[in-house]
């Protein structure tokens, strides 16, 4: 665990007595707790033992502040880009996990590549960012995309979102690994979380060099 | 066989004498012959018998016309669009076939996903085609994309070109099948003959129609 | 979107309230509506709001149709077979696709390579067809054996219906993908949709010429 | 090993000086010795030690009669059928087999399904067999439109034969399993002699229950 | 459908009354039915309105007979062998299927190959069956054992039983493909019926050759 | 293209011809040239046209460096680590490009995780690393301890050394996308050249922000 | 079964009713019971009949002992190593089996490769084991690092524990194949028992070795 | 490196003259010297250098003893267990590896379950062995029929030899995986090395544990 930053649980498979048990082991030392893979009644569950987690139904993340300011504010963004509804539960386990790391987020949500147009009208302000976390189910082609269009680093998510011989996600991640464009780097199916953790240990290079500088 | 079409022989596994026996028959009849899955040894063996057959290196085909007019010109053109040098043996094979027939082929071979621009400096010209053949290896998106800017219809063709995780071109496979753009389909890993064949069938029923009308 | 034809939806993995929020503001825009992959539950919740919808549960479709004549008649008719009843739910998303595109539709549903008799007792009528769509699970032989009877093209659609060594419509995918008959395409397992857009197009294709030419 | 019948050696992976050992000591207990899986080259080497070898290029196989009788005619024959020139060498190395445990064979080579009328003008002859050996690549879809067409067993025997998402045999491999024909059963790919000695067995089978009678 | 045989329904993906109204055209022109892939709420269903069928829970099948002798006594009998307990819903569609026919089985169900004397305290009994049905999962080494024992056809049945690398029935399908001993055929994994329709061709062919000269 | 980076040119596929002609295209622009996988006599052969070009044979890589200074000093270094012998063509490809690109690069070659002593005695200078590349062939376990030990991010690139079930790459491939440890991202099998980059991306950054804060 | 051990019964899929017949015939000839892969819901059934069974709900193991002493008490114990909380199902199936044989057992359940320090803290101990159970499911590397760490054999069992590019345990099962520390031999994915039977038997080895010598 | 054991090189991709500088730094060190993965080639070159070198052809390994006794002579055998002449060279690593080790190997090399005869006629020698080494290709059930006939652990190892649905050693590796015989564990596919150094560490302990009470 970095200084600041939130703890993180992974929820799948956790009992809500032992996530509760976990949680309070990480408040008690005064810091964030995140966790991720959380379905709304096991959320219920936990929150009914500790309202103080806020619970989101998309990302079926948790989290709990603490109170404490994390870090000075990061300078720059983290661009989070996907084709649509599909992949949204995966594009907001990225957004929302770059948040609980105090990173601002700005989501690019239907910009696929079979109306590559859409993706042409935000391409600037995805461009700024200091890194992209890129999420495609289907054929998932994206990152390639963005990828040939911007010179950070882009972080790729597949998505098992598709069917027949999407082969839950197979197809979107050899995509992805075959992607021709440099600059992309790829993390499992549906690892949303995986995604923006890549993301924000690049934006915190980016920041920390700054601050580093700054305080001298 | 369809009327004044040339008969197309599979070179591959095929021994020269085997082909150069085949060929003659066909000949005798006043068809055209063409041979695909030819290398230049084996072209070699086959010029020396019959030397009216023209041999091309990239595509990897044999033509032989024998003279007669196949059918009045057609109207309109087939897009043949591919990312670069890679795919150039299969994208030629596709051209070779498609003009065999007696198509007005375009090429478009220098536009993949990673660098969209030169991509979007030709999309007119390709939009204009009556049917699209679109071949990629390794990620195999660019299908994806031309399909989501053309409205006439898209032949994919996989092609082997990529390493590692392209798994002999089964990734550029999966990703054309999963296309989120509709208007897609799908011909066998490096089966530029097939795409051609398919797109030709297309591009004789917009001219068969207007030949017909005409004829009235 | 193409002229006068219906806004698909893709009814899968979307809320009823999604599915009416975008359905309201498609028929604001006077276009018809065509949702796919629809169960007969979230069609009953829809259908709540807007009665004017029409489910059909085979099919999984919903259809809205707002009163405008889409397009003088089309000549000619689409080809939908397959073999019995295992794979009607994708043969009818097929044929209730080109329906909703204005096509006409002839449904040859009992003709399985395994008696194959039935057939050649209809296979003039396919050979009159624009287009065909062949639909097969388990071996997927059936394309193939069309293909070769049929000098128009063949969009083949293989589906996941089968067991044990079908592996979910793979073995049916790679039969379609490696067919030695010409003229065929395929898309993705189970997906009548995608057969059924390629074919419109086609069909649309030579009636276009016709009409293009008749407004002469 | 059955009475009668030769002796049968998988030549892959064996030296000559093996091949021959082994020979001579069949041989020397006067049975016939039958070899499989033999290329030119380690042929030449054998039949140069033990020129009683008759060698057949197109099965790679060997065969060495010791003249002995083997048992009396047999009656009826074993159908040998494939699609054509690619899949020779597989049905040869049936066909060969079948012949040299006693079988007559007859050959039935360029009924592929995508001529299906070519198959029609055989079939009343395969038919009448006893049993069916039927080879295919590619799509591998032959053994289910024979399957449906014959009622006696069906061996079916997919090869490598074809090229992309064939994957070395494995979609003929998958159709012939799941072929919705009843009757057929299946062997591993390009197992030439497997499909034939499974058909001899059968074929045994009918003639004995005869001859047993017969000899009441 | 073969003379004096059962007409056979795959019961699988088949609505009650759809069942219903084909066992009554069956029924109607007085022949048997028999329907396999029938759980215990469908068949409950099905009795309902035709009493007269009598289901089998462990082989999910159904059995209708019309009271008509189908053929005289065969002589001999097909042998069932499998493993043991978790085989038993395949092995019993095979022997269900078998006796459906008309054939005598003989059941061999506790003789796996971790255990092998239990196999040999039965293998004179197997020895002289016409042919074995050996059905097996997990490993599926089974029918090499058998084969390599009887010198009969072995029709070799994978099953899905196992977990882990046992993929859904890969392991022992590719076991038996693959299996050293001659004179094993294999049909799709958990195809029971398969396994016993091949078995009775064979056992026909036994019988008829006998029963043909006996009217002589 | 990023300012002052080389361009790379992917050499395989490619004829020494072809690359020759791009190389003085880029060369006349005044840029520095990289090109990979090019093998010893492939590269012979541009040397002798080229003789500026300097050609590493464990890389298979050739520079031809223009003389211009690219950018004022980096400060840090990339950590490339791996675990010996068998994956140093892979390694090597990632440490050329990086410094291709102007990076230090620290080489870690002996630090296997089943001798995971040898990478305690280095793991010290490979925390102080901006970010690593991890390169491991059979199990590919290695980024996974790896990225447990630091706290920077970590490019797996997993390759095709190993044997049987290693699946040219995919075994190591499938470690590193399900690897527990956080701040992983993946490449392809084999692809030290796309290691490297994503490296030198996130190097740049850290770089870039010092450079820019130092120009105020 | 050896002499003093348990019979054990694989619970998966066999009835209580079933269940309770085995375990009784066993109990009567005085031997201990062991049955695994038996869910909470069948032990209780089993339990109502059987009360002298304790079950344990994480390994879902049931156990009866007769009583009677199995052999003199073992030197040594067996080391049973894991990640984690995920893997405890596997993990306790193992270590319930080794101890339902006999032997001591100790447990390390919080040392993956991540956070590698807290396998350092245990080595020790773990090294004076006679062998090691080492169970991993996502990437499946801790095998390796043990096996490097440790002199004696490792048993490693592959989990299913994971998602998307896990592909149900494959990931680990093929880590754990390509392990290139040595002494380390590997079960089926999730197979516990499997992993604890074959450990069992190497320390019955260095045990009836010392005993055998004792005796003397 | 266990005490009094030779140190291994793995032969594979290493150079002759990496081979030679290895192997005199250990012998140097006056240990033995094990090389495998040589082939004759390579051999001789180093042989050339290195004369003391003892070469295997069919094991394709080297050794070199350097004269010092290892360890007093241990007491049972390791039992090396095969099918016959295809997987010889994984056999003969196995055993070579042993022998290198200093334990008797006893060879039982035509055993396959095809024809478990013979299997039996040396099943009361293998059962007497410390811990057997199972090769086998194709199909692989070996290792289940003996791990049921014998009471010692089980290193089964698969081989790639077969073809077609073999996949390289896949078939019987899972097979191996499925094992339903308790107290087989799996090495890589044509892993010999690996399956012997297994054995190995388990002959040790049945060794050790009696010398050090012998020493006591
Ligand atoms: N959604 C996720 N997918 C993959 N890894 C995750 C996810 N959420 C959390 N993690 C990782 O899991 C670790 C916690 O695992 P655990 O100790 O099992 O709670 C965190 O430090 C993260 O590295
Ligand atoms: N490159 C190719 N790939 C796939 N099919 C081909 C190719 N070239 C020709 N064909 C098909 O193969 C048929 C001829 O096969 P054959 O009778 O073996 O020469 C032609 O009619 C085409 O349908
Ligand atoms: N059953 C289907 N399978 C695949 N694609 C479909 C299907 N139905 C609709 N689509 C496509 O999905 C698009 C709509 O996707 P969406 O915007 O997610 O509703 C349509 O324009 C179609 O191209
Ligand atoms: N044939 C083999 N297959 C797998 N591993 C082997 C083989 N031969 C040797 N090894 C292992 O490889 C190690 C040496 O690897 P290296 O340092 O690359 O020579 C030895 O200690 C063995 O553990
Ligand atoms: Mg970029
Ligand atoms: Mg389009
Ligand atoms: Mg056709
Ligand atoms: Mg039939
Ligand atoms: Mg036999
Ligand atoms: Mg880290
Ligand atoms: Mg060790
Ligand atoms: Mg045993």
């Amino acid at each position: 665990k970095r200084q600041g930053f939130p703890e993180v649980i992974y929820g799948e498979g956790k009992e809500p007595s032992q996530l509760i048990d976990i949680s309070r082991a990480i408040n008690a030392k005064q810091e964030n707790v995140f966790v991720t893979r959380v379905d709304a009644e096991k959320a219920a569950d936990i929150q009914n033992q500790m309202p103080a987690f806020t619970y989101d139904q998309t990302s079926r993340t948790l989290f709990l502040a603490n109170g404490k300011e994390r870090h000075q504010a990061w300078r720059g963004y983290v661009a989070i880009v996907c084709a649509g509804t599909s992949d949204l539960h995966v594009a907001e386990e990225a957004a929302k996990t770059a948040e609980a790391f105090g990173a601002e987020v700005r989501r690019f949500y239907d910009v696929g590549v079979a109306g590559i147009h859409r993706l042409f009208e935000h391409i600037h302000e995805i461009r700024q960012a200091t890194v992209s976390v890129v999420i495609a189910g289907m054929e998932g082609a994206l990152p390639s995309v963005v990828g040939g269009l911007v010179s950070h680093p882009v972080i790729a998510v597949p998505t098992s979102v598709g069917y027949g011989a999407n082969f839950q996600g197979l197809s979107a991640l050899l995509t992805m690994l075959n992607s021709c464009a440099s600059g992309i780097s790829v993390v499992n199916i549906d690892n949303g979380f995986g995604g923006a953790y890549n993301a924000i240990m690049i934006h915190q290079i980016a920041n920390r060099s700054l601050s580093e500088v700054n305080t001298d």
